[in-house]
């Protein structure tokens, strides 16, 4: 006879153990006490995952528990090590783990209100408070999603239809004009995705080169949109990046949203990454220019440090929101038509859709805004202190300066030297020493490629990361550069 | 001065916390002593969540998180109450919503493999078990993404990818031969929305009538598709459903994938609600066909009682699954070929990806696939039941007999009768029915239009429930229907 699965006090003991074990492995993690990354490779761990399908209960439930979780802890990443510079993942704020715990146990849909009356309400009360952060009217609105790609979709499907007044959407993109989506050389890959989802393909994407610092040369959008225009397409979309994924530079925002104001384009923002500057009293600054947006993407987190997935989808106006699938409305949601606002699966792709909003929600209750801006501040500080380290090597170069909390450099070593001929094998000790690093355990680093050369990135996403942790990485790279054994492995680029 | 919110013993304190009160409301909860939707005006509501961002810390934290869940506990649907009968989400199990906060404090990405050894590890594993499940080879592979309406995109975004092999990802839908998706009336309105999406368009969905069981007619299907093809029309997809939204019906499987077969179609099943069949040993056969899918969707978070979201995108081969993404791999991901099957954001659309296989990891590790089929099979007898009990009374009756967990029906008092003249006051009188009986706090059922009329519908996702407890039910929609205050009011349809 195996245990009942609802059983409240066996959720009471598992619940109570797994909360002690996780908080044990907080503290060791956020004194580096484990490796960051306990590298193994693929095939070999998965010798461990062949098992088939457990028909019976355990026989000992809590020492199962214990050991699922000893398992999974010790083959993670661990992104509260300070050594933790690599992608895009923030060190989560602990509170907003247990608010996924509690849209968990609860399992409310927010995709219609009484399947989920305070999840649907916190979503729309968060959608505020970041639609006020962007500096944005009361006819604003949006949704929460489940990631920043989904997101991309959603907003650019909303101008997919917009550009074609709702034809794409009943009689396809066969019908219609050719479409045009206008993107930055240093847009994230899922733009482009995006265009071959949503039926344009990927050959209706212009490409906009960028200036020195990575930011779109709004000189070649003007040229460039002329001669789309001229060919005959309709431009759907012109794209800016608040933060892109490559180097967190800020595109020209605030010049992109006059020039499609005046050519009356939607202006869309992937502020995925660096929207979050908006909490930053110090540099918000960058954002200049996001409330030009008509639409607007943003990560909880990435840079507010929540667990994944919640993106928020963010309109100007109230009617933009419906543009992406309200065109089934109508026959679906019979509610009174001022109580649809509270329906969200009439804004979202998702239909049943996991209570999201509570973990911002809970944190910013518990900490407060201006402490998790000051988490901001604070990595983005860290990125310019590690410029001003790396600038005084003389075996390192920068791609460009610290835009926000990613930086991209190269180790130059004088017996390499960084001459056009010996391109290929500098690109190649970027990757070795990379790859020593990571499987030293002390340090966590990505690489990108940035105009063919290949570059060491790091992406300072957890605050408790300090300046003798940067200094360390520096000591590690040039450690691995006169470790002896070479071993060419490539690792995965952004 | 706030606290540190990395705090690990603040997360303790916190955590003990909230699974302490977590624990308590489920004990109350699977006791039904709250009502199972304390039911509140949205626009009422909402006077609650006004306040703007909240700047400062909280002064007494453990105080605010427990007047935060106070009040998220106190507005939400109770979805173990033994009352709960309503939309398609579960009573899930708790050791799942813990798997949940392992998933989000350590926060990896299950993207690509460095991100998240155990998560994407686990996630080929469940993968494998589910396939094994359907009956499928070693050749068989698949994804984790977050729900139905996404698992469906992606299937389809695959099925349309094959049927132009890849020119409408490159070239856009406006290039080629003019597209259609042949899907039944009963098929959930997320794949006619993928239509829309995918720039196919609203028109170029076929629609294929039912029998009076609700299940796709497969000479109508025949008769169909030979005009499709004749009017010049490429058919990207076939699309059947395991388990059918309004009515949990079950298409002839077989005999539409035979159809394909011989038409070389690509067959797509729904099987978000229904394909969960396959753990229980009384109900597998209600499958049979479901192994001649081209694509087949499945939702953990419905019938496997996980929390959301969690859906299996499965495909018979696995370069199937590379179709829907896979056009830019080559510059994006620089891993060994070998290697390439554990970098899982090739294949979905999720570029950042909560790993979410191991809610149902856990589960089955500590509970068995036996025990969580019996559960499946227990929900399934109840619908059985309640068919029994309702058609032993005067005044109720079926829209079919129950095929899953889901039972339509109509309350038809003697008073109104059945006869044509009375079909839009017999409407209403479900609708007000429905309204009263959910305000009383005891139970909780949904509505459903079926060829022009009004059901009753209940979904029964809590294992918990009982016979007594749809007795019950049936006495309160008598008791709902003497009761004098008539408000028309509509609620959500499903």
């Amino acid at each position: 006879m195996h245990p009942d699965p609802y059983d409240p006090e066996l959720f009471r003991r598992h619940g109570h153990q797994v909360v002690e074990a996780l908080a044990t492995y907080l503290d060791s993690a956020l004194a580096g006490q484990v490796p960051v990354l306990p590298l193994r490779a693929p095939l070999e761990l998965a010798e461990q995952y062949q098992g088939a399908l457990p028909l019976d209960a355990a026989d000992d439930a809590e020492a199962e528990v214990a050991r699922c979780l000893a398992q999974v802890i010790g083959q993670s990443i661990h992104l509260h090590h300070p050594g933790y510079m690599g992608h895009q993942l923030p060190a989560v704020l602990p509170v907003a783990a247990l608010a996924d715990l509690i849209s968990s146990l609860l399992n409310n849909s927010a995709a219609i209100h009484e399947m989920a009356q305070a999840g649907t309400q916190i979503e729309r009360q968060v959608i505020r408070w970041l639609c006020a952060a962007v500096g944005w009217s009361q006819d604003s609105d949006g949704v929460l999603t489940s990631g920043g790609s989904l997101g991309n979709l959603t907003a650019l499907l909303a101008a997919r239809n917009h550009a074609t007044q709702g034809a794409a959407w009943r009689q396809g993109l066969r019908a219609g004009p050719p479409l045009a989506l206008l993107v930055s050389d240093q847009a994230h890959y899922t733009v482009a995705r995006t265009a071959g989802v949503l039926g344009l393909g990927q050959d209706a994407i212009v490409t906009i080169p960028t200036d020195s610092c990575f930011r779109l040369d709004v000189s070649a959008l003007e040229r460039l949109y002329r001669q789309t225009a001229q060919q005959g397409k309709k431009v759907v979309a012109i794209v800016g990046s608040a933060g892109t994924t490559a180097t967190g530079s800020f595109d020209p925002l605030h010049e992109m949203g006059e020039f499609c104001r005046e050519k009356n384009a939607w202006f869309h923002i992937d502020g995925s990454h660096g929207a979050s500057a908006l909490f930053s009293e110090k540099y918000r600054g960058l954002t200049e220019g996001i409330e030009l947006a008509s639409s607007l993407v943003w990560d909880m987190h990435k840079m507010l440090f929540t667990p994944s997935l919640i993106t928020a989808v963010l309109f100007p106006h109230r009617q933009y929101s419906y543009d992406a699938f309200s065109q089934e409305a109508s026959y679906l949601f019979a509610r009174r038509p001022e109580e649809a606002d509270f329906d969200l699966a009439l804004r979202t792709l998702e239909c049943t859709k996991r209570t999201m909003g509570i973990k911002l929600w809970l944190a910013l209750r518990v900490h407060g805004a201006k402490a998790i801006g000051e988490l901001v501040t604070k990595t983005f500080d860290l990125a310019r202190e590690f410029a001003t380290l790396l600038k005084a090597e003389p075996d390192f170069e920068l791609a460009a300066e610290a835009a926000s909390n990613i930086l991209c450099f190269r180790h130059v070593p004088l017996e390499i030297g960084n001459s056009e001929s010996e391109t290929k094998r500098l690109d190649e000790h970027q990757l070795e020493v990379r790859q020593r690093v990571v499987a030293s355990g002390k340090h966590f680093l990505v690489h990108t490629v940035l105009r063919n050369k290949v570059y060491l990135r790091t992406t300072l996403m957890n605050p408790r990361t300090t300046v003798e942790d940067l200094k360390g990485l520096i000591r590690a790279i040039r450690e691995a550069d006169r470790s002896a054994d070479l071993q060419v492995s490539t690792g995965m680029p952004t």
